[in-house]
């Protein structure tokens, strides 16, 4: 497909993607960019403020969904809730498809948007964390673990977005309902994820563990005595 | 204490810090801290590349110590290895006192510092990461779960490390030692942390998770069934 008859902002990312990778990311100007993508400098900064946010566009659109995404969660389905908006951004990248590897040769090559990225994501795990502390305030270290399952939540993501990103998984949304069900193991409103998550102290005799497990498990369905 | 009395490098942070939060990191140069601790340009430069950098010392130190600890972690100590490594951390901002509170407000103020803070908690990470990933690399889906731990345990440090700078807690070693048995709870090696945890499916039977745990918790101690 010809450069030209693609829409103005994709020729822009795909000029500026394009020239970071052949010249640099320092050594590209915007007059560069623009003049590649055929249009002025104007219409450049219609659309962005500066070369860096060429590199990464819709990631204030996609925070606010995922925002959205959370606050609409349902009781009880809360864990099915921060997975649904963790997916979000799994299905951002893999929408974008060829860019967002050029993005993520890039970040990984260039510090100052390597810096810019981290940042990004330091964005997700704090909105991730703001509700989960939220629905966890009144549960013993309620703040703490809320914080971890944030982490936790994200750590995941990347990881399978990191595979994809790399060439690495043919099947990423398959990985990534696995990783989910890992991060959020030790979410007590998870319980439609399917788990229980069970923490003994190691001197605890096997008896009393199994009592113990019989009482909590007993009038059926699941529980978290974490 | 007057500030002549200071050797040269904390009579430079203090200046520094005094500076940044009077007048605003932006508006403050090099010169102006030089001339505020009494020492000239020359002085700054031997010890700082930049004023950003006055703002982090001792990082890549800490950074070091950590990969130290890590490198000399011991079979079936690594969970303890871990955890110490991250008290490093909090150690070494208690044992700053106030500079270390003046500096949380300066990042929770001034977004290239947020930055360049975030992107070094990042090095952390990956540091934990890295080595928890050669650790379980046998373990199945141990990257994925070296990923998620490491995520798990810088937030929990900086959990508690927020609530001291925040002056939240007068205990923020025994909180500490509590965060990382909760972070590290789903590390396998992490047995002399005195933990089991077992996740079943919510379709399990209680008779059939009873009989399960007798066989894994038998022959006696502490097995991780993940």
């Amino acid at each position: 497909v010809p450069q030209q008859e693609l829409p103005v902002t994709e020729r822009l990312v795909s000029a500026a993607f394009e020239l970071f990778e052949r010249n640099g990311f320092e050594a590209t100007t915007v007059d560069d960019i623009a003049q590649h993508a055929g249009v002025s400098r104007m219409t450049f900064f219609r659309r962005y403020r500066s070369k860096e946010d060429v590199v990464f566009p819709g990631h204030d659109e996609l925070l606010s969904r995922i925002d959205t995404r959370l606050s609409e969660a349902r009781p009880h389905r809360k864990g099915l809730a921060v997975a649904d908006a963790a997916r979000m951004v799994l299905d951002h990248y893999i929408g974008e498809g060829e860019p967002a590897r050029a993005r993520y040769r890039l970040t990984t090559s260039v510090p100052a948007l390597r810096a810019r990225e981290v940042a990004g994501i330091q964005q997700y795990q704090r909105l991730f964390s703001r509700y989960l502390t939220d629905w966890m305030a009144s549960e013993s270290d309620g703040e703490l673990r809320a914080q971890i399952l944030a982490a936790a939540v994200v750590a995941a993501h990347n990881h399978v977005l990191r595979r994809w990103l790399r060439r690495e998984t043919e099947a990423p949304e398959q990985e990534f309902d696995h990783a989910m069900d890992i991060a959020l193991s030790g979410f007590s409103d998870s319980a439609e994820r399917g788990s229980t998550v069970v923490v003994f102290s190691s001197s605890t005799a096997a008896e009393r563990v199994v009592a113990k497990l019989e009482r909590v498990l007993g009038p059926g369905g699941t529980k978290s005595v974490l």
